[in-house]
């Protein structure tokens, strides 16, 4: 999915909601546990109850990975069972050597090889350039670049000194050069949203994929206040506060009610910046 | 494995060398298509070939990924196959929130949940010390940190000034009060031999790991004159160079007499250096 018609699923759906689905077996509600596949059976009710809501779905690898090579062919299955229309995030956070990011790439873009086309990977900066290249060659497949990311640990190295800016605006403007707002995508954490102007300095036009609101602590309004572009140029992610906003039967109707709520402000926020 | 335990090993085989596995089906030789899981028998092959010559395993993640599910339960199967008494390293460059970092370290060394317990696991640093913790409270398993990598990408990020040190030499020093020099290892790249000084100034009693000899152009003697510490503290991989060094039946006698240069170049190191 290129930008525009990115931009186009925003306008429609009046939302940039992303929904991070990131299961796991202790959390989900016990009567799935009948299903062959407890986990692909919660992501497929909760895809049906939101999808009309959100832009995109992001599921982290870890979730899956940690169920051994069963929960790979979950993970395989989710992805197949999301609507073409939906912008697709493996939230994976890889990078390594060139040839190795080119059989990385092959994991999420190719659909031949791997069952799985993904429209977007999140991919780890430390090692530098040709790590992410091989992402790129993929037309209309983005790289979501870690910028700021919201954990406690971002304080450690992303935002050093580095000759006159910090670490993270080191990244944003070297890696600028390596890929358009086309193709690349960063991160950063709503629950920096006074950074979130700096940011947008160094990026105006790329999206921001932004985690962090909700269980994590961000405010969607504080993001919105500086994040917003002409393009929307935000895809907010809510994991926890969604999939698991109930825990019985009805936790497919309780994740639509908070992913609704989310859409609601959404709508208004887009209303008042006139993107809709 | 503790370190007293790898140390002991790389005695006792007069080798601190490790094998990547790192096979894709286009170089695999065309004989083994005719089995099942080609890749698999592939693995067998060199792992019987060469598990007297070599301390440790260490499969990049990212070429069974890039098979979809069923190469991860190839992954999974050849993990099994590797000898108890060898050193199992994960190359997956992981990282994340810590919630979800917890998840990874399910997936590498949580066998009863993902059927793989790997002794190590390569780390990316950039998210900080929360997305590196939840590894650690696994006894006798192991971090291993990207700190200086050994692809041109490096000169991105890695050797930024950050007041005062290059950014990975503030990776070393940082991340050296999470955890001691038994559960935590560096990645230090043998195209960069003349920085091996400088890092074991950071870091003298910590293992490190050596990819780039071979293929990507590194010399084993650089990196031992400066690498070697009294527990040895190298594990230096080669992957291409050992298990595409023959493309025909004979592949997997190709590879050990690869294994068998390195052994041997290994032994002299350590005897010139009293280590057996």
């Amino acid at each position: 999915m290129n930008k525009r018609e990115l931009f186009a699923q925003i306008q429609e759906k009046k939302s940039f909601l992303c929904v991070g689905l990131d299961p796991v077996m202790e959390n989900i509600p016990k009567h799935l546990l009948k299903y062959e596949d407890p986990i692909l059976e919660f992501n497929k009710q909760l895809i049906d109850a939101t999808k009309d809501l959100c832009v995109a779905y992001k599921p982290n690898t870890a979730f899956y990975e940690s169920m051994g090579w069963k929960g790979w062919r979950t993970l395989t299955e989710t992805w197949k069972y999301i609507p073409e229309n939906i912008f697709t995030i493996a939230d994976a956070k890889r990078g390594d050597i060139g040839n190795t990011s080119a059989m990385y790439a092959e994991t999420f873009f190719n659909r031949e090889k791997s069952e799985m086309g993904f429209d977007a990977v999140t991919v780890a900066p430390y090692m530098g350039e040709d790590s992410v290249g091989p992402f790129l060659n993929y037309k209309d497949k983005w790289v979501i670049l870690l910028a700021l990311t919201s954990n406690s640990g971002h304080k450690d190295f992303q935002v050093l000194e580095t000759g006159g800016q910090k670490l993270y605006e080191t990244v944003i403007n070297t890696s600028s050069g390596w890929a358009t707002a086309d193709q690349l995508m960063y991160v950063v954490g709503a629950t920096r949203a006074e950074e979130f102007k700096q940011v947008r300095k160094l990026a105006p036009d790329h999206f921001l994929l932004v985690p962090g609101v909700g269980a994590q602590g961000g405010s969607l309004a504080d993001v919105c206040e500086y994040g917003l572009n002409d393009s929307c140029g935000l895809l907010v992610n809510s994991s926890r506060g969604i999939i698991y906003a109930g825990k019985g039967e009805d936790f497919a109707e309780r994740a639509r009610e908070e992913a609704l709520k989310l859409q609601q402000e959404m709508e208004q926020i887009l209303l008042s910046a006139e993107l809709i």
